[in-house]
């Protein structure tokens, strides 16, 4: 069974997603032990106090990483582009714990992306946070299908 | 103004994707004349019958094209991968009303991916239709407030 962390800064406020994302979590049981740890955004009043903001949320993510053994995987829009079945693909080859790691509302610090880890792509696009937390939940879910040959519509 | 019509196979039966997407289209409300066009999707009981439901789709999306004119647009994630800021790039340059295509659960038949449409994937992965009409919308309205040089945080 896969062990996942998905490890990520704010909460999701819109009752939407939390519906889906409980929905996806529920439905990925059987196949995956999944933690979801979140870490405070940071507040923020002035537009020049949002770089110290994302260093702090940084600087947080990084403590967790230290204390946390896995496999850890940056979601930045800039990382590599997965299909579908290259995810699921990837996740089979798995033993170890998986830690995704989803940005705030900010998005990452340098003190993050300067680091050499391992970086997915959910699509070119951008996504909100909230919404990237519920795509992230539903590919490994279709992930988990496409592995145990489970037809899944879509 | 942008004109822009979402054809789209199948309606949405999850209360959270309703909801978001009921959502971005009133924000949307102040940028963009959005109509949302269901066909129905076409009932299979087998593995073998969903060639024909596909193609019966097809046909009606073809349809419903021939008697309404636009910039036709289909959603493909074989399709052509833009950044959301190159997406707010590409509507800018639309005077003409948008039709964009979201397929069902069982997909395309070729008799609509054969056609020289312009394909836009939202990414490599492959989504369900429903979150692909919520993701279509939270871009448009991205795409919205990037034009209008709006912060719009994520």
């Amino acid at each position: 069974m896969m062990r996942i962390t998905i490890l990520a800064v704010g909460k999701i406020k819109k009752d939407y997603f939390r519906e889906a994302i409980g929905e996806y979590l529920k439905r990925l049981s059987p196949y995956a032990k999944i933690d979801v740890e979140e870490i405070e955004a940071e507040p923020f009043k002035r537009e020049s106090d949002k770089d110290k903001a994302k260093k702090i949320e940084g600087e947080k993510i990084l403590k967790f990483l230290e204390k946390n053994e896995g496999n850890i995987i940056i979601l930045d829009e800039k990382g590599k582009n997965f299909s579908s079945h290259e995810f699921a693909e990837f996740l089979e080859d798995k033993n170890e714990r998986i830690i995704f790691v989803i940005g705030g509302a900010l998005g990452f610090h340098e003190n993050i992306l300067e680091n050499p880890y391992r970086k997915l792509s959910l699509s070119k696009m951008t996504f909100p946070h909230e919404m990237a937390r519920m795509i992230l939940l539903e590919q490994i879910y279709r992930a988990s299908a496409i592995m145990s040959g489970k037809e899944y519509h879509y």
